[in-house]
């Protein structure tokens, strides 16, 4: 039960409408909508300004604020979706874990799952009110957003939070993790459940609150092959797909996914996010007319010459040829010291380059 | 021109039969050949032994020291090949680079390319002497090693010299080298063709010395996505491997590699390693008949209980189905803390599930 006594926003025609939903939806666009993961970031000097007065967890749990850091990326842009200022680990806060974003180091998880245990202890996330903060800021920027842009919930995917929740923190190999998953096959399941369950009742939450589409990040989730993808993750997704409001769209996004695209997509969601090690059209084909794509510039590009940034997005868009159903993007978050204006000439030369 | 006196060791019938050497040549073999990327490594107690006494360039340099640690971890895992004890990143000391492999850091660069003009200074390697302790070690262990067990000469590939040149170590995204790529595609021209044909120098001295194959390790390429490697990396390793003795066989080694296999085997290379992000079977019928293939364990199935990684072996080597070509190994390096006893009863396992 949530505490959120609003009712759930209508989607407008306007939002309806929108670019980006049109997209999710596999409709014709004027123009290919664009937005970008980590679009209210490090990078830009606001955000900086901001963070040397807030630490990054107030930051998150400021309703207000969190919606100022959204609304002002997604307009100072020109982007077609905002996503909401949040991150993939608040929801550990809740179901027991010591979350800390220590300066330099990334987020510190103070008592990790080590043994099965520590998993037998945990419980899906019955009153999804303790994330009340995420649900008051989805409020504000819905309230805030100018009406044809719509905002984009997300949350992490279980493979990717067990991944933190047992690693401590962020990992180069998930050699943790991993030897959890392979060691004890029935205490993993435990907490890929907890997680699923936690996670569909909080993203349905953001919905209910004003969110007009979500995003699954199983950022990690390239570190397996498919067969373990197959045995240990894809079963955990399609209940967590299952769960989530039917009314809106579902991006299932993750990075090094080249083998795992189609299992991804038998998972669910509606738009499959692609990473730039791989080639859209080839990907496209292999998934099929059900889905859409979200993709793919590599974020490095973004410190190139403007040349350079516009042939790679004159490829992208012509490898995904007008098809309806692509949604532009980086393959992964905008890094730290990216130039604005270049994030900003991105998001015109998409526009530009795919007029209708 | 090679200080080396010594002629081209002949290769013995032992060694031309050896399963190793018969599956570089796609030729049938009485159980499937294994070695292991890293055999000689941190997760040996011998090892961590002799480093706390030695330092890492010290063992690199030291012949005797570094024939020692090869043989030992080919005899000791019982393995059907041994390779090289070297670091990819001993050829750029003398291109002028001034490296050091500091304790818990890794590799660092102390003078990096950081714009065109430090590239300019930059030659060839044109007497190959400067690493002459790396063909004594070879010429070592080719004497120590019983005459059935092929040794694996090596060297890194220009795209991972250069990101280690340019970002002057280790990198997660590889921001500053991709940059220096886009941003200045002359001078990254300069600088791989420096690479590329010190390189050949380098692994063909490997090969006089006494090396029956050589592996190529382009361990970074895989952050860049198909288009990238064909303009920036794909012309340079065509060069590559043409100018390396025909007379052995050559690996071409990556991870994340799943979208770059075919322009890999068009670059050259007799046998492509596959990380365990793939499936064999999948890749090794994209790459065709022409090619073997290497791999493709996940070095963290190594900490799982025994069964799992007779489980994960078995449908390997049934992804292989006794198809001439294959050699197991991991996907990428031997982790520093894997289990000694698990390491050698893959090996075992190998051996004895394949055995025709």
């Amino acid at each position: 039960m949530t505490t959120d006594p609003a009712p759930q926003p209508t989607t407008t025609d306007a939002l309806w409408n929108s670019r980006f939903l049109r997209a999710c939806r596999r409709e014709p666009v004027d123009a290919t909508p664009v937005w970008l993961m980590r679009q209210a970031g490090r990078y830009m000097a606001e955000y900086r300004s901001l963070r040397s007065k807030v630490s990054f967890l107030e930051l998150c749990k400021n309703p207000e604020l969190a919606a100022e850091t959204t609304i002002f990326a997604a307009e100072v842009l020109g982007v077609d979706a905002a996503i909401l200022f949040a991150d993939i680990l608040l929801i550990l806060e809740p179901l027991g874990f010591d979350l800390e974003f220590s300066k330099g180091e990334g987020p510190v998880i103070h008592n990790p799952v080590r043994e099965a245990g520590d998993v037998a202890g945990l419980r899906p996330l019955e009153d999804v009110s303790a994330l009340g903060y995420v649900y008051e800021a989805v409020r504000k920027i819905r309230d805030g957003l100018p009406g044809n842009i719509p905002l984009i919930g997300f949350a992490g995917a279980p493979f990717t939070l067990a991944c933190y929740a047992i690693e401590g923190g962020g990992s180069r190999n998930y050699e943790k993790a991993k030897t959890f998953m392979y060691s004890d096959p029935g205490a993993w399941d435990a907490l890929m459940t907890v997680l699923t369950e936690s996670t569909a009742r909080y993203l349905n939450a953001q919905v209910t609150a004003g969110a007009q589409a979500v995003q699954v990040f199983d950022s990690w989730v390239g570190s397996l092959g498919p067969d373990d993808y197959r045995r240990f993750v894809q079963p955990h997704m399609k209940r967590l797909f299952a769960a989530i409001d039917p009314s809106v769209p579902k991006i299932h996004f993750g990075t090094d996914t080249g083998s795992l695209l189609e299992l991804q997509r038998d998972a669910g969601g509606d738009v499959i996010g692609l990473d730039w090690r791989v080639e859209l059209d080839r990907c496209w084909d292999r998934l099929g007319p059900e889905v859409g794509v979200q993709g793919n510039l590599d974020p490095v590009v973004l410190f190139a010459p403007l040349a350079e940034i516009a042939r790679q997005t004159r490829r992208i868009l012509g490898q995904a040829a007008n098809r309806p159903g692509h949604i532009f993007n980086l393959g992964h978050g905008i890094l730290p010291h990216t130039p604005v204006d270049h994030v900003r000439a991105l998001v015109q030369m998409v526009h530009e380059f795919s007029a209708r």
